[in-house]
């Protein structure tokens, strides 16, 4: 049975204090957009329809780089979530099954419960998710009659005893996607606020003869975003569980807290993560692979048995093959390092090639900036590169090759053959004493 | 009205087990000593003097670093507080208004709450700065009656039932400056301790017909500092204060508990800061700037959309305009970077000047120190400084001029023009798998 | 009276869901295993015997890492505690005095613990180590009369009663070595497992006519490690209590919960050490040097009025004097700065003895390694080493020597010379406008 998305990404977030649409935030090191459009992925949904609203040029460029075939439909007027829902409809014509309506703000709630939703709905036309709140607050409640949702009350319609209600909303909705678009059809805007409230489809849909059904998930899915303070704790809560997860599939993290994960970071078993690593979007790494303390990998891919850090910065495209070595104050970005390639200090590759076993020199740095455009250093197997070779690109060295350290290699290097550019040596007896004693005398006169 | 302030700051900190006197030890990257003058300066005081013993030269010194117009006096004696005020009453003749005692090892006392004390001097001839005591312990306790304050007991002198008050006396006290004085004088020291209490001054003050009253605050304002645990507790509760702050005024904190502010930090709304950033003092921090993950920063500015980090130093005098990027491995010392400047990698420029849009390669270094003296590096605007580029100061190099990669300018290079200072690259066909077999062949006969 | 160890460290630890050995995890930069034996080696052990079983050469080969006299035995089944003790009894074999067994998954049990359960041997011939549970859950419950321990029961086997008792087995059991051996040698195995349980002498040494007794200790010492959350609690705690240690001997840490300890790390009264330092095995710091923050530090040794940071890399075998400073993105392996030296920014040190007063500018890298070999590089007193100097060892600078920047210095240099080893700047007038409006037309044609 198909399945369709309709993300509400329309808000404006003013209680961010941000010039920033609140969804484009980042918490694992992606937009908060992405989270929901995320756990809704693993539906393998038929259609996503994003309704945008405040910053709706930016957020539509986010929800599309998270996946091209996403639709976008702006919400001209913030008149309440029944109308963002209702901008979406006509983009779902067409599309059969399900529709899951879900919020760009609330990043938690996971593709298991909305799994579980999908199931409900063989036992009823319209399935809302709740959640047992620990301290209900303003939160709309659900009205039940055993397993049967009777009707969401809003806090500021609800009598007291329907207050005393701990079952609250979360405002997650599934049903047919053809119903619900009749039912938000009927949606009035009849109450206080004057806006059309998503919540009153299930009143219509049992007015209709239709059932309703509750499913529950754990509060702290239900977790929204509305403060940077609470995007911090939000940031708090996605670690710890990333984390705790990290440790569950085998992975060693020393002091887990210092670790951060992104949204797709992944991890094999065995591998060792040190104190204080970063991870950006997109990093893999293999079982058994090291990460020491004070790293920061983007978009990059380590193996099985290669080591990276201290004090590393992996950026995105750097791939790095079994058993290499990246030491301290290194930065790879856009370059594949084959296996066993060792780069130990103070050394910058950027768009580069280097083959098995090349050993690259401290203060290496590939020159692939002409200050114009960028150009490839392509360096063959079991090279070694002499400490603070300038490879000017683009340039190759071959298999077996030498650079002699200090080197400017501006032409093609063949296999084994050794490449030399610096002035000989010349040692002037006496005159480091001479200049000292001058420079002293210079500072002196100063005084 | 003119206020001044008293700064107890003669105390020796036994129990911090250090050769340093307490108060210069550094909360928020400042001596303690600062924080309760950063508060009083709020208040504009007309005059501030600060009372030293222990470790006397230090303080002194750290409390003119702070403002060269405080006025030091040493208590000879540790007698008491009375005795530590009275030191000080001689330098406030001739100064009306009130005067505020403020302790150097409480340093959360806030401006707001010195200027309750003295809206509260508009009903009370002495004020006291009071607090509720979640557990009371051997704080002296404030008897009151009504809103009046009676007096002030000791722990060690107080009878059961005034045990059982749970308002506590933080210490502070403010008075008008010329009655401070009279009543100073006639505190006595007939007690178990042979001491003169400050406190005193409440019962003397009533006893001449003058009335007393009490100001709340919070009592974490009132925090000590007597061991380095509770340095290490301040500092967190200092470290916290800071982040919300940053939060609350719409700055992006990734991680704000990795984050470490200085006591005069400042960062503009919608700036951004990555994980396990530690600011020095003297930053500040335009709106829109980012700082990524992994970066120290002292005594820098850095403007509107610049980029800075990860693993960048930022160190006093470095001066960041618009849209500049510092990347990884580099560190900025006493330079101003104008607007759009690039220095991506692995670089140390001190003691220079670098024109807008101009590129500085990896691996570049300002040799501004010839073992005596140190010099300048000028670099006009749109030049590009190639790779490992040693810049030997004192040196200019003109707008829209070129550094070859490798080079060692030691000359002036004019505007536009190319300047390079390299060997030409020899290449030896063979002879590095020959070097490489004689190698390993010396190798195995050491084996 | 002499002691003998008897250290458990056969189980899988199938839950740590890892290819290593449970008890080779890491915690505080050292093996699980290694806190056992040292505070064991506390009681200056006659003799101490590693049990081996899951992973055992590569157990065997840390317990031997850690001291070569540790005697070890391979249990060649997992036949229960009694058994593991029984095959290490043949290598007690005319050792006289005590033995304590231990257990290698349980770290915590300290040394001042392990003392009071041999003072306790005077009064009793068997000592248990017990402790409070706040929730015994399925521990096993101490049955005591007064002082005298009857016996301890297996939770699966316990009667309600005795499952209300709250003092637990921690496992840790000490007796006469040669009554052990007797007693060991009569466990049975008819249980529901199968299994030999060393609890069982207890309850033997009774039936024989000696007394039992137990030592309470707190419960957070019997922490025993089966999972990686565990172990990250494990870490945690161990964090906890170093930091805490660290400000009672009068360390400055400016954010203790930002700092990593090893095991065996050591620090001076009035060091100070900034947030995230990450200390490795064999670091000892003397008292009022410096370690600034984003350190990372193993087997080094740090003296009085050293500076070490931001960003610096210290590794095995570095050894700086008094008034030492090394700077930002700086590495130094194997290497001896003499008093004074200083190396302020981007560069690595390595296999090297540096001259005290000596001044390395940024850039520098002793080229150690040519591929195949690594070779000293010796540079004496007073120095001054240009930016950006290559030395290439094996090579010997000489005291009061200087080097030109940028200088590959393959020769050695006498003291008081200079050695430059560079080419001349040539600098030829609007080459750079000509190339860049080259560059620019080339992309300009591309696009």
């Amino acid at each position: 049975m198909p399945v369709s998305l309709i993300v509400l990404a329309a808000g404006q977030g003013t209680r961010m204090n941000s010039d920033l649409p609140k969804v484009l935030h980042r918490l694992g090191a992606a937009p908060v957009l992405h989270h929901a459009l995320a756990a809704g992925r693993a539906l393998e949904p038929e259609r996503v329809v994003v309704v945008t609203g405040h910053g709706g040029a930016e957020v539509a460029a986010s929800a599309r780089a998270f996946d091209d075939r996403v639709a976008i439909v702006e919400q001209p007027e913030r008149l309440g979530t029944g109308h963002a829902v209702a901008q979406a409809m006509p983009l779902l014509e067409g599309v059969a099954g399900d529709a899951i309506v879900l919020y760009a703000d609330t990043p938690f709630v996971c593709a298991e419960t909305l799994q579980a939703m999908l199931a409900a709905r063989r036992s009823h036309a319209v399935v809302v998710l709740g959640f047992e709140a620990a301290d209900p607050g303003r939160y709309g409640r659900l009205v039940t009659t055993g397993e049967r949702l009777d009707r969401i009350v809003e806090w500021k319609d609800a009598t007291d005893e329907e207050r005393a209600i701990t079952l609250c909303n979360s405002g997650v909705i599934c049903a047919d996607s053809a119903l619900m678009r009749d039912l938000v059809a009927q949606i009035g805007n009849d109450n206080a606020a004057g806006e059309y409230y998503l919540t009153d489809i299930v009143e219509l849909a049992r007015q209709a003869g239709h059932s309703a059904g509750v499913v529950l998930c754990d509060e702290a899915e239900t977790l929204g975003i509305n403060t940077r303070a609470e995007l911090a704790r939000a940031e708090t809560a996605f670690q710890r569980r990333m984390r705790a997860e990290a440790l569950e599939e085998g992975v060693t993290l020393i002091a887990p807290e210092t670790v951060f994960f992104a949204l797709d970071t992944y991890i094999g078993r065995d591998a060792v993560v040190g104190p204080n690593v970063v991870f950006g979007p997109g990093v893999t790494i293999e079982s058994g692979a090291e990460i020491r303390a004070f790293c920061h990998l983007e978009g990059c891919h380590i193996s099985r048995g290669a080591t990276v850090g201290p004090f590393a910065r992996l950026r995105p495209g750097a791939e790095l093959a079994e058993d290499v070595h990246v030491g301290n104050f290194v930065e790879i970005k856009n370059a594949v390092l084959d296996e066993g390639v060792k780069v130990g200090h103070l050394t910058y590759l950027g768009d580069a090639h280097i083959g098995e076993g090349t050993n690259i020199g401290a203060g290496t740095v590939t020159c692939n900036y002409d200050g114009v455009l960028k150009h490839r250093t392509e360096i063959g197997p079991r090279a070694f590169i002499g400490s603070n070779t300038m490879l000017v690109a683009p340039v190759r060295v071959g298999r077996d090759a030498m650079t002699a350290s200090g080197s400017v290699i501006t032409q093609d290097v063949p296999a084994e053959a050794l490449a030399i550019a610096r002035a000989r040596q010349v040692t002037k007896p006496g005159l480091a004493a001479r200049l000292m004693d001058r420079l002293r005398a210079i500072k002196a006169g100063r005084s």
